[in-house]
């Protein structure tokens, strides 16, 4: 780890390639498949571009002074193996399957899509009963079947309500925007009991605030984070399917990520890098950023509960 | 409609091509012309990559819950055809004939440009006495000439005011910046009585109070409302021809336009999108979005007005 | 017509957007379907793209002074408009579809795609009996199943000849190179009877010797071309979702075309650009010369039909 | 000269500045003008990007082993200053008087456009006599007024002959390639006498061939060198603003170049580089080094013209 | 002057290239150097770059009306001609060399880099005894030795410490952020008595606290002035090599400038731009734009001096 | 391995990780070092992405049938670890030490640079004699010092040759072309016996021919192929640091490596890619199928001499 940062082989944060599962405590994965995407895609590319750029990362996060790597074991797992990858139902039970033996491994899943369809059969393989859900999307992924499926990456969230994998009332959706032809998943959202936080509010009101309100909705269960990339503004993150100008900015997103540490997670994801409509590579460098946040927090809170 | 957003001929926002200018609300034109520009080209290429990325809008204005498409008729007029290109005051009459003929067919013109100085022309098509001035901008285009031509981008509303087309008391000028060789621009739109409001006056009062102050300015009659693409920062929108850091973040620019609703619109343009200089296509997306959100203000403006 | 070229709708060609499928003689089409590709995305935006960039394409060509605009009606028919976009089969039936009532309604098909499954459910729609493929591309295209699909963009002549849309002794397939992990499409071409000439044999016996090859093989009955941007190389066209380096030269596939005037077209496709990957747009740029170099062969054609 | 070659202020080929255009034997100038220009603009950005690339330029030619700065007093003179860019005629006349400047002195000018139609104040400046001209391009450029102009950069060698600045004669068109929506350039060129070469008759022949048959129609007398980028094919020279497909290799246009040793020059230029529309540089690095090919050639004759 | 910005060869800002040193007050070099950076390359190309996108610049700076060409006689002096690139120390000796004369010659140097190991050379030639240091940037660049040199780009500051160069109670490091292996650094700065200020304490107190907490800090006497592009977030500014998100904005970093006028500035550099890692040139007009709001504040200080 | 080709960790060719150098016969390593090149920098970053691209390649070759995979075991044994990266000569002493490894494990090397100094050590490590030499490049690379270095990138054979590595008169030198400012380098290469064929010679002759006369230079003892990918043209492969025009193209490269079978290779270099100067990747796609075509050649080769 002393040879230059841009040298041997790309895994997340240049942490060590996992030969087996066990003794690990948090297990980054890549889930390289944008089969349910329904605009641009290039989302399958995402988990190789994310560990490419991950190699700017480092240690000690100068905010917090969290060390990760001193915390917790970590390390790279791999990608989920597709075998069926037209065929949208058998690659969520690939994905279901990885990561379900990661987790009887004992380890805190922290994924990389692939396109936000993914975070239904990773929700499937964690959520012994219904968890909350902090997600921070410019999209509230709640709407319907779309070009006849049901499982599009506009949908994760309203599926996963229906099998009683999350619990709307414990369910906070964060930065919230963009025009759509319907209102119908908006107000799923809400009908359901989700509380949808526009980013004209989190504007508004600020990120501490918002984080309050968002800690108080999410309760001290069981809590599963997932970031869709789409959430932070193109300027800063143009490499996405289906980019919404006005979104987060990067400070806030990390603002976000520490305000909401302390909680009893079950796993993580960041989704919708779509490396072929990158600039720059700044979309998977924001997104490489923002996983080894989400890593400082899970270590933290797996930590503490080895600690226990 | 339910065909994926990728798919057909690129429209403006994929609304229908217009077979004819009777019975449209809110026609869409481009204005395919950056001959009176100064420095670096390509704005004649505008209309058309914003309307290939104008496929991503989508109805219903997530903020406001405007529908535009719901209120009014919209439609896809297609571009002014230059016959004379070399020459700016032949091509000026044509743009001037263009938006004419809009006007008088019923409709009210919402045109991309295109440099700056295709503003002039659509106002001499639509003011019919000195109207109100809304203009967003990182430059007050009110300077003299330039290159030996007096109708250069630069100098579109110093013209206007020369010709009675504009009421400089009525006219706010909204985000200037970026260092001049001289000040005789900002000097003729402060003495003639415009209302200059440079960018950190904007960032130090914050949008809600910009747009208070403005309103007093614009007054209750007819109004046009001109967004130059530079307004915004280069981060958020590079491809234009005289970038100005600092600008507008692209969530002040929303804020802007929803700020000036219920405002009596002639009419309204983007302009200055440059696609050889963008990149990742994100300024030809700032611009779409911003059409989308003038468009949504206007229909709203045009229904109120046909109710009555 | 006479404004410039940068200006109006992105149509394929600047040709006028058919109101109607009657009384065109060639119609283009665009099939934005990606559905069944195997690696690099981004296949679903050709059509788009190559709109875009065919505006630099003009009427006369230089070398056989065929105006395809003179000796026929040539209009943009638009697009498939896709409903089950996951669902590969059935997109391909709507493709089937549409094409079956371009046919119908007489005019010549020149398809833009699109990964290249899309020429099976073209072939459906067109070939009444056997016809004769003339292929130029990089691949065979006669591979099997490929995750759990025997749709796949690898397959669609495998299942051609399967379906007896084609026949394999009047098949020829040029350009063919690249490794491959088993060599069962090239087998399964070559012991079918399909003649497949790798790129070595074609740039050692040069295009004309080629072209005579190919002809004898192709005989004097229907025939369907279709065209790989694939076959050319990267160099020229790195927007493909398969690139393999050492291919056809942009001279040698206008070459090639200009060969096979004469013969007795049921109708021709371009596929495999992937805007995504391209550079400059100049994967676009040659695809669209390669659908106006094929629109003049087809144009040459049905002009002598017509009169016979 | 010894400090690493991305050092220093941007000259051609690391030339030294001119004090005084006294005591030169070739003047390095650009002319940064697109003003006459029919589609996609940007080569008033030329001279800028070819300097800049000019850097990785040396010395010693490894095939003709000529040494341009060792034969030869080389500078850069700088750039045209346009004061009336809008204005086509006026900026011809300030081209004209500028190299007129530099034949005075004289220099042999070597210049760098800006688009076309700059060729023809050249010609005006240097021409005494019709002389003969050598001209690579895509496009014969002796088409007739567009868009209300006749100075457009289509028309420039038109214009020439009609003002007796060339003998048609002893003029060669190599290269041309490329539809046309009317033929009546080609035939210009054909029936005043041009010899044009279309680009397969370039490929049939071979570079010697093309060269013996060239200077035989060039004759001994003074010749002007016009090259146009857009010669080049589009997978060498992206960046120009009408790319034709299927142009000559950057090993072919360095053969020719070669192969016109010994000629007469009275000045020559490299026109049409668009860095807007390049990628990576590489238009901007070839239309350097085809100047490093030309100085080469200019300075062999002008040394052993100052020996005689 | 009077010609368009993007003629003639690109110095910084437009201004005079000098002949001598002698007469100027405010010089402007380049140090065209990244011999000792340790991930990204190519801040050896930043000068080049820099200049090119320059020419934007004007002179009437919009926010303070300072004209620093009206105050001062500004020029660029070139680049350090480097002759021993591969040897860290003798390319600083180089370095100091160059400054050391223009600081002989009575002129105020603002540099452009280059990586920040320059600012070490030019301090060890301006610094006759401990300066105050005003640094902007991510990183403190207070650590040790990297790869066996401890003249690298992450060190300059601790070296200055130890030589005496700068006063660490008079040193104020603003922007800092990014995770770190170790917190040597961070440590190193703060235990020395240097004022470390992380962007989340600056986002949270806001530009004007932070200024005037700085300016206590930085005292009445010498001032040196160093700002790393990478302290400003990568939307605005790609291209530098070691780039961490949640920066600050273009805005801030333009407000900072214009909160330390008044200083006894010895000097001033901006370092770390990448020109292969840039999008679009935003990087390069970015920087130019700081050095030209650097340029204002310099030579509204030597303007004053030179009256008293 | 039946996974799509885009998921899991980046290795050269999908090439399984190598846990121990034993028992492999082909090691593919890369060399991510920089510091002795002279100009654009950026090949530090060439393993990577070279690896990256590579996930494009399969195994049976087309043109010979050759599968590298069934004939020999092949491995990604990671990268050199660079502890000392500003010394040329210490970074030089741990590729020696690294290949040496490699070589007394019984593997054939086939490297990734890196710049194309790290032939040097490599040749240190490998040849026990002094070898023949297949050298393609577009420089000899028998320059002498530069900067003060004499092992800067453009010197490797010289002191190949002088430290008694390389045989001369066993050496050839193919595609050579480029201007230099001395002829010294051209002129050491001959003198000491070298041949070297310019660029001219080899598309004059052909590679058939070009093949027959180097491999009778080369004779059939023990023989070191070194490519570096400048050979090739630009269009074809734009990502280095010292391109010159009309070079090889991909075809005869690969023309060129498959005329060289059944030597005695002892190891093989790919040099000089540089990702920050590519686009689209097409520069490390070349080089990945170059790496790909010398691995058929050396596992065939090794498979021979296996059976013997």
């Amino acid at each position: 780890m002393t040879a230059p940062r841009y040298s041997g082989l790309a895994t997340f944060m240049r942490a060590p390639i996992a030969e087996a599962l066990e003794g690990i405590d948090i297990a980054m994965l890549g889930i390289p498949y944008d089969g349910a995407l329904t605009n641009r895609p290039g989302a399958r590319h995402g988990p190789r571009e994310v560990r490419n750029q991950s190699s700017l990362m480092r240690s000690i996060n100068h905010a917090t002074r969290i060390d990760p790597y001193a915390l917790c074991s970590v390390a790279d797992v791999g990608d989920v193996a597709f075998t069926s990858a037209f065929d949208i139902e058998a690659s969520h039970r690939q994905i279901e399957a990885f990561v379900a033996d990661v987790a009887a491994a004992g380890a805190l899943p922290l994924s990389c899509g692939g396109d936000h369809s993914v975070s239904l059969p990773i929700l499937r393989a964690l959520a012994k009963e219904p968890v909350a859900l902090l997600h921070i999307d410019a999209h509230t992924d709640t709407w319907d079947s779309f070009q006849g499926s049901k499982f599009n990456h506009g949908a994760p969230f309203r599926r996963a309500h229906e099998e009683g994998l999350i619990d709307p009332k414990k369910t906070v959706q964060i930065g919230i925007r963009g025009a759509q032809n319907v209102s119908e998943g908006w107000d799923y959202s809400q009908s359901s009991g989700m509380r949808v936080m526009f980013i004209e509010e989190v504007r508004a009101k600020g990120i501490p605030a918002i984080v309050d309100e968002a800690r108080a909705v999410l309760g001290n269960g069981p809590v599963y984070l997932t970031f869709d990339i789409d959430s932070i503004d193109p300027a800063f993150a143009p490499g996405t399917g289906t980019p919404e100008i006005a979104g987060l900015t990067t400070a806030e997103a990390l603002d976000l990520i520490r305000g909401f540490r302390h909680l009893d997670y079950i796993g993580a994801d960041v989704v919708e890098v779509s490396p072929p409509f990158d600039v720059g590579g700044i979309t998977a460098l924001t997104a490489a950023t923002v996983m080894y946040e989400i890593l400082c927090v899970l270590a933290e809170v797996r930590a503490a509960s080895a600690r226990t």
